[in-house]
């Protein structure tokens, strides 16, 4: 049990207390990005960043305790993973941090309604809603807070993908990261929309973890990403604040335009983007010449997600109509 | 008459010696690029950079004394330009610089082997082969370098399309630019093959003077381009000096990259490549991970050059079966 686990654990229970526990939580899309760690093994980010939370998509986690297995056992959309699979191994090495008798294994049952690792942050729900089950089965009854710090340590982003609507992530000072978590901005914006525009939902082939430490060990630029970033980060709060969707959508391009430009001047480039992305970009760059206030994210895969007001739904449809689109806050605007 | 013109033909000749006169350059590709003005009036960049010239490929420019005329007459590859186009006017305030008396009015025919605009540096050769021209014209007899400095007036590249091969432009420090001029290397490498990779031979939409101005004062990451080529430059004239085709290559990719990087952190982003473009750039990323020593450049616009060694001209050729491909040293290797 590493440091910042035992902390949090102080004085709860330390046996499963049911036989299994299910929880849900949602995708989260990085408006202002978090690329870039202080910290490889405890997931702390060398900035703060900020997203919105996409609502219903997400991942469900079941999570059950075995009786007399030697190993723990993980099932993603009906599939079981092979033990040997990086994601497996990955999981049992967060599970480590929980187990209250090392021979305590688990089976980790996960549907997720996003494609995976498509760049559309199906880790960061899969953390959040693994340890919001771990919480239940044990029966911690931990805080919004303790849960989003735990969820960091499995992906960094997990920790934003415990609450709903706009979520911030305080890089933090510590350097045990108790400082570093998500926190949900008050501000409803019911008439946000997103649209998933999905060209391939296969997993990427470099992993954003890999993606981010290339980028800051080798890209001349990176030493003025922390200072854009607070800029942004700024715009961004003031804009959601006040609702001023252009401010919001071109902040929020902009930086993941920054955030691409920093991998494209790594050493080796890094481009996420298909020849697809691209042309899908100069469109929504034509539609806003032409008046429509549509911009577009991106993270570390070819898909975009679009950012749009409800009042333009059929608009922004016709000319994307394979778009998939979210109302974070609900359809009610 | 500015101020470099007047020192530069100081106790020259005042008025054409001949009724017309023809001249020739090459256009030339940077490999390390230049992006930034210090000076937006007389051309002077921020930053040295380095280029490749392409020999045969260029332009032919006649210039003739017209008679009686009111205005000069620009053909270009035989077609008479309007007399309102941004081109002619920017031609007729180049010549302006030159004309002995007000009333001097020129005619000015150039054929280009090249596409005009699409990013291949043909207003580069263009003004360095009607600088000279001018001189021949007028008997002037300058030395190269005071005729890369007047081709810098009209486009700051041209300055390096004064010589085959290999040119630097030093950026220089004085204020009137004095010294911001082409040199020749000293080197050859008949081995090295350049392949034009052209998608779109229509003239771009936002003129490289534009883009560069906007880039400088719009990208928070602008600051670092000066450092970053100061760099390049060093490894790439390394490179070149030790025909270390690997390392020549990839500096210059890396350095076209940041360029454009730079473009897409401006405020609005400027993204020259097309869907088409990206393709290409992920195929040569394809070539080069099985073993295939090719990189591309890329300027202000969509299309690609290549780089690679005449013993992988077949290899080339055969994953870019559209490539035309020149020799910048002759044919010999």
């Amino acid at each position: 049990m590493n440091n910042t686990v035992s902390k949090l654990l102080l004085g709860k229970k330390r046996e499963p207390q049911a036989l299994s526990a299910e929880s849900f939580a949602p995708a989260n899309i990085a408006l202002c990005k978090y690329w870039g760690k202080r910290d490889s093994a405890l997931n702390l980010p060398l900035t703060s960043s900020l997203s919105i939370s996409l609502g219903e998509k997400g991942a469900n986690t079941r999570i059950s305790v075995l009786d007399s297995a030697e190993s723990d056992v993980v099932i993603l959309n009906q599939e079981r993973l092979a033990e040997e699979s990086s994601f497996v191994k990955k999981l049992s090495a967060y599970l480590d941090l929980f187990r209250d008798v090392s021979d305590r294994f688990f089976q980790v049952e996960t549907t997720s309604n996003i494609p995976v690792a498509a760049g559309l942050a199906s880790s960061a729900c899969g953390f959040a809603a693994l340890i919001k089950a771990l919480d239940k089965l044990y029966a911690w009854e931990l805080d919004q807070k303790a849960l989003s710090i735990l969820a960091r340590l499995g992906s960094g982003s997990a920790c934003r993908s415990l609450w709903n609507g706009f979520v911030e992530w305080d890089r933090g000072q510590c350097m045990d990261g108790l400082d570093s978590h998500g926190y949900p901005l008050e501000v409803q914006w019911p008439e946000l929309r997103i649209g998933l525009l999905i060209f391939e939902p296969l997993p990427k082939k470099i992993s954003s973890r890999m993606a981010m430490e290339h980028t800051v060990q080798t890209s001349p630029f990176y030493k003025i990403w922390p200072i854009v970033v607070e800029e942004d980060l700024l715009k961004l709060k003031r804009a959601i604040k006040a609702h001023d969707f252009e401010t919001f959508g071109s902040v929020a391009e902009a930086n993941a335009l920054k955030m691409h430009a920093l991998m494209m001047t790594a050493k080796t480039p890094i481009v996420y983007g298909s020849p697809k992305t691209l042309e899908a970009q100069h469109r929504i760059w034509d539609c806003r010449h032409q008046g429509l206030a549509v911009y577009f994210t991106q993270d570390a895969g070819p898909n975009l997600k679009l950012l749009f007001l409800a009042k333009d739904l059929d608009t922004v449809k016709q000319g994307f109509p394979e778009l998939e689109v979210i109302a974070p806050f609900g359809e009610s605007a």
